[in-house]
């Protein structure tokens, strides 16, 4: 969306508060509840989606005046921010926003607990990503491989990035895509298999676009991968640990967060596939050696995976259900016990090239 | 130090034990201790550094058996690592050498806790970094700013990389300066603030290199601005969040590490000074409304503080005092309560002008 639409949606908010105050009526705020209880799987989509109950915020309710108030300020500091062309993370926000409020002891705000779900509601409400408000949440990630990006007017050629690539912001929205040259996105959980795999030339010898989440995606990442995927329609494949919370990272990227869930469309990839690491692999590559024992909170992590609609399928169950029957886990790097270019030379390229995939 | 030197140290090793044996003696290795008892503060150089006190390890004593087998494993692999020019992360190593002892029911390392404090034991006794060993820890870390490097062939303008910056990898060694223009390098605690920072085009207009380490600095992000000190005589000066974690990312950046003593030369840069945030820039600033309670986590950690040599000066030991005595730390993000602007455009060129520094 562009900045201009958004700063329309915000002017359109505040101008309807406007109406009701001078009908004299109690300004209120409709928005989508995002309790669990609102969050579904929604299967035409792959998604995890809102539903469609709504909650209202009313000026004239005292139970729900100072939040009224907290969230009229984010609104009004969000539309000075895309005016101006400037973006904040929601920290500065919050010192931005924080002040006593005149002949009273009360401050606007306390806490960034307090303004980190109001701008949700705000994301909700006007149907923007908070990235189109100009606010930031944390960046972490690194991309390299055969695509020239033109990121605020340079033109980054991430193909001659050396060992290093490109760090990923947490704003992609500017990325422009100039040229690409890749067959597909392999999305990869740990720094250190990224570091491995770009050692070996893997980019380079099977022409792919490589990034790294480093544990958890975050949003950058998250919607840099969306943006690979649909507007280039790169296969987007995750490597991950074999353990519940490698799958549920590719979960996440895949499908969405139920906290997130108002963001799926432009966060997930439900187009992703899964190359591994599964529990199949350790009879298949003779890993018995180099597993570790699942520990009781990850077998508590597993019974909840199986409780997630998006993992009732065939497959996942019969590695989920494996790798309790196993009693383990397995590591990527653990591919370093047969040597170090196996990930390289032999796993990665033969179950890509069979199609050896989970989706 | 060159691969080749490296690989002569770890011949000479295995000589030395295979001289022993053949001498019917049994084999030795003799390293520097690395208990807090022989670290201490040095002030000639203002590092933390290891003493002059040694253990030995002796094959024929059951109590060192294994561990002198394991470090020789690990000696072993290293050679074979830094003679095909290969890498590994210290978790890839312990995989490679975890396997049964034929005949036994033995593994030749049951845990990575095993191996980690050994692949020490071998860069204290040769003296060498655990980066020219060719091995790697975990990466993190931002770079951002006027220089080219040249990393692995490719040649990066780290002032063409648009908002998103060079992804610091865990290993620089390789980095060579091809050109630099740039007057110091401002290393930032937060991931968020650099890109406030980025945002407002600070590096550009002051000139400088930034270098973001979003939280403690990792190895490869010591090494790198201890390179760009060092190297290129660039000034080096810290910013971070108002408190005791802040202080000490500060002091492990300028002094090194207790745990990595035996490479304070090379990762420290005591040359090192410190912008902020001060408890004295609260009052200067009238920043008194945006500060946060010290809690006794804080609080406690202050009180460590204040017993390392390395912050007994008078400026050191009034901001720390001040802090318990006021009961507060502030963020770095804390400055956007004044404008989002007032850090790049006030706050950091008046103190770095004004040469208002900590060192």
């Amino acid at each position: 969306m562009k900045d201009k639409d958004v700063e329309g949606r915000l002017t359109e908010l505040g101008k309807e508060l406007l109406a009701d105050v001078s009908k004299k009526k109690s300004p209120k705020m409709t928005m989508p509840q995002r309790g669990l209880n609102n969050v579904h799987f929604d299967k035409a989509s792959s998604l995890l989606r809102l539903g469609k109950k709504t909650s209202t915020r009313s000026f004239m309710n005292v139970a729900h005046s100072k939040k009224f108030m907290q969230t009229a300020m984010i609104g009004a500091k969000c539309k000075e921010l895309v005016s101006r062309g400037k973006t904040a993370s929601i920290r500065e926000l919050y010192y931005q926003l924080k002040h006593s409020i005149a002949e009273t002891k009360e401050n606007t705000f306390d806490d960034q607990s307090e303004s980190d779900p109001l701008i949700v509601d705000l994301e909700t409400m006007l149907e923007v990503m908070r990235e189109e408000l100009h606010l930031k949440a944390d960046d972490k990630g690194t991309l390299i491989g055969n695509i020239i990006i033109e990121d605020s007017g340079d033109t980054i050629d991430c193909s001659k990035l050396g060992r290093s690539g490109l760090s990923v912001p947490s704003i992609v929205e500017q990325y422009k895509f100039k040229k690409v040259n890749a067959k597909y996105v392999l999305v990869i959980e740990t720094g250190a298999m990224f570091d491995r795999l770009v050692e070996e030339k893997y980019h380079i010898k099977n022409n792919c676009i490589m990034v790294a989440t480093k544990g958890q995606a975050a949003r950058g990442c998250r919607r840099l991968v969306n943006r690979l995927h649909t507007e280039l329609k790169l296969p987007a494949i995750m490597f991950t640990d074999g353990d519940p919370w490698g799958y549920y990272i590719y979960s996440v990227m895949k499908a969405g967060s139920m906290a997130l869930a108002h963001e799926s469309l432009r966060l997930g990839t439900p187009g992703m596939k899964f190359v591994g690491m599964t529990m199949s692999d350790i009879d298949a590559y003779g890993l018995e050696k180099v597993t570790e024992t699942l520990k009781d909170v990850d077998k508590k992590r597993v019974s909840e995976l199986l409780q997630y609609p998006w993992f009732q399928k065939k497959e996942w169950k019969k590695e989920l259900d494996l790798m309790v029957n196993k009693g383990v886990r397995i590591e990527q790097q653990a591919l370093a016990s047969k040597s170090l270019e196996f990930v390289a030379e032999e796993y990665l390229p033969q179950k890509i090239k069979s199609g050896e995939l989970l989706s």
